[in-house]
């Protein structure tokens, strides 16, 4: 284990954190806030660069990095930056206790969105845009972040990234890292700004537009009110953000596809059209379970529609009292949770990807049970999915959901009632942001619970293995 | 497709089912029960002979069956006995709706125990006796015993034989079918009158030891009266009976091998070992979760421990009302329904060998995920297991999943209760029998609930692959 390459590009990482709570930190000046609220950012940027410039102290003399090293950084730097981030809500007392903060900044990070406030008007502008700004730079990836604007791309980046881009099929488009980090992070960013536009253009208020569409950009979660998206009460603005959340619930390869013209493979592609035919088939299944509880149809229709694309695309914003929807509903809602969007987007959970290959092997395998001499191939996209990756997507699958059950477990200590517990557990740890069955916030939990709900945030975002390596005595031992 | 062969054999095999009625119909006669409940069982025989006489008329020319033959009669078998099964209730105005009286069959056969009957005092000695006579013969496998039973055993036999017997690795030991057949049923059968004496014993009324036994033997879990153990008052049935259940949970090869005099095989099989790590953990989980609850430490202990016992097993005789224990110990149980007991056992669920190579591939894969170069292998009592049996476990996972899924979806539609419907499609599925979260029985759920509750029993009983079998629309174009 190489552990002064890990100090070394986790000391660069704080000071990329220190600047970008520059950001919040001009919000508090443009709305004039408080000389505490200033000093709080302030004050952390000052302890993320002198701890930063400490770690910055000695260059290594060995710079390769492997796997292992790749993982824990990636690991400890969303541990660390959620933590560093987290210090401007204590100093401020906006969110005074640090548990409660860490949770509201990983879950920001990992655009979870889940939240412990259960009034968000407690924070003051800069803040409030900070905690959704954390969003935006957390969907595409930290590290892929520091990646595209870091001064040199060595090759042992790749270890970190592949241990940060959700989905499995990802890394192989990455050949040129760099430049691809880059042409992603343009391509999002431009979006983000047509998305922050539309908004505006549509009545949202300018501060308000920059929050939602940083939180549909990330597809994090995190609103400016305490009803979320519903508080504008605008149907055109409802269907905008549902639309916007399935478009960044997309692989940003396919519209890099897209930009090159190739509409054909874009139209083509099964995980969109898989994508795609889940939120149709569940809306409708919902819309017929839920309609009439809606005086009106289109209205219903509308809340039902922004639902599903709010809980498949992992964002979580809110714009109906999901607690009063029939048992159904709620139980396609958790499935959506765990099928998540698709992979290389911004969107959390297993990924469509992985569900369509796992509905793949399961139709191939009982069809080689049932008629023994067949051979049977897996294809996706015309290419054959070889016996490997399938494999690994099988034990994924298998971990995941162990990990899920352990969660469970853990939090039904905690609470008495099932549906929370279970959407507690599957929320976080798909990064998804509310509960079903409750209209109560995180704050219902234990301080133990909000720390190992925090941490399910964080594996689930980084595809749990960086985290399990974090819990492994020997990785310690190593060091 | 021979579709000769197959009726041929169902026939056969409806010829059994008029057999083994002849056992409630003797109950019937030392009870002197009612003229109409004797010609409601003797009717069904005749209804039996005549459709089985129908069907066995003409020998078929091609005796060869593959595994397609083999599963569609296993799981053609299991409906019609049920189905028949079900006739005396009917007919003789116990349970006078067939789907109610098909539910009730098929859970005893299939060793469920689940009941739609609020009050099973309704039930005649002799179809009480019945109930739990399904038990018996379904635990072992009602193929095994017809090929124990049967005059010649082709070696075809060994296709229908495999889509019976639970568990990944009981096959292999299958080498000369019939004898061990034979061997198996003696075994069980002793095993089962020795414990009928033991309770008889302990004080315990003769016709209550025998439906007990023979619900304790199968692992199904019918009882005499509506709380079941909890009826007799007595610490000592009630720890015989948790004693009993284990000792039927356990893979009957084992007791073949301590028969062998190989002791030390026996204690040291990691499958045995885990199974009663796993009843060991979970009784002191459930334990420190739920002793306050009682008056006495020793009460409290032992209904833990033959609750934990009754689970694992998948048997579902009750002691206490779960429905007041605290979620966390409700998940506990929940996990344990999953688990099942041992492969080769009359248990259900997935079996604690597939939980076992489902732990260590789990383990091995996040090892290669963080140390690439390491090779790692799987073992199990020493042997190697091979990458095709690891991977057939993880698919089997993966649709065993998928059905439990879409078990609980479809409930969902019929009850708004979370834990009733996911604990509904787990006890069903995996052959237990009680609900968690309500002290309602089955009477609450639709007609078409019901009956799909009833496929999923047999479903989980003949681990997946014949019921799929049935209902793909090519199994009946090719007939």
């Amino acid at each position: 284990m190489n552990r002064h390459m890990v100090r070394y590009l986790l000391s660069k990482l704080l000071f990329i954190e220190a600047a970008l709570l520059v950001v919040p930190l001009i919000v508090a000046l443009i709305y004039h806030e408080s000389p505490k609220i200033l000093l709080s950012i302030l004050a952390t940027i000052a302890i993320l660069l002198v701890i930063g410039a400490i770690g910055n102290g000695f260059k290594p003399r060995d710079h390769h990095i492997y796997t292992r090293e790749g993982m824990l950084i990636v690991a400890l730097c969303w541990i660390l930056w959620s933590f560093f981030g987290a210090l401007p809500f204590v100093f401020s007392g906006q969110i005074p206790n640090i548990i409660d903060a860490f949770f509201e900044t990983s879950s920001g990070f990992t655009t979870t969105g889940a939240t412990i406030l259960p009034d968000v008007s407690v924070l003051s502008h800069s803040l409030l845009f900070w905690r959704s700004f954390t969003h935006l730079i957390g969907g595409m990836g930290v590290l892929v972040f520091a990646l595209a604007i870091m001064e040199n791309s060595k090759s042992s980046y790749l270890e970190v990234m592949r241990a940060e881009v959700p989905g499995p099929v990802f890394g192989k488009v990455v050949s040129k890292l760099k430049e691809t980090a880059q042409i992603l992070y343009i391509l999002y960013l431009i979006m983000f700004a047509i998305f922050t536009v539309i908004l505006i253009f549509e009545g949202m208020p300018v501060f308000d537009s920059f929050v939602t569409a940083m939180g549909t950009a990330g597809t994090g979660g995190f609103a400016v009110y305490n009803d979320s998206i519903a508080h504008y009460n605008s149907p055109l603005i409802t269907n905008t953000v549902a639309i916007g959340m399935l478009v960044f619930g997309v692989n940003f390869n396919l519209y890099y596809l897209l930009l090159l013209g190739k509409l054909k493979a874009f139209f083509k592609d099964e995980e969109l059209r898989t994508y795609l035919g889940i939120v149709l088939v569940a809306t409708a299944l919902i819309a017929l379970n839920v309609l009439g509880m809606y005086d009106n149809f289109t209205d219903g229709l509308e809340k039902v529609f922004f639902e599903v694309s709010t809980i498949i695309t992992t964002t979580g914003f809110g714009i109906t009292d999901l607690a009063h929807w029939p048992l159904f509903s709620q139980c396609i809602l958790l499935l959506l949770m765990f099928i998540g969007g698709s992979a290389g987007s911004t969107a959390g959970g297993l990924k469509v990807m992985r569900a369509l290959i796992l509905a793949k092997i399961s139709r191939n395998h009982i069809l080689s049970n049932l008629y023994p001499n067949r051979v049977l191939s897996l294809h996706i996209n015309g290419s054959v999915i070889d016996k490997e990756t399938q494999h690994g997507v099988l034990k994924y699958l298998t971990i995941y959901g162990a990990i899920f059950l352990a969660l469970t477990l853990f939090l039904s200590l905690d609470n008495n009632n099932f549906m929370v517990v279970v959407s507690a557990a599957a929320s976080c740890f798909n990064n998804i942001g509310p509960m079903l069955g409750t209209t109560d916030t995180f704050a219902i939990f234990s301080p133990f619970s909000k720390l190992l709900l925090s941490f399910a945030m964080i594996a689930g975002r980084l595809e749990i293995y960086p985290i399990i390596l974090l819990l492994l005595p020997r990785t310690w031992s190593k060091l």
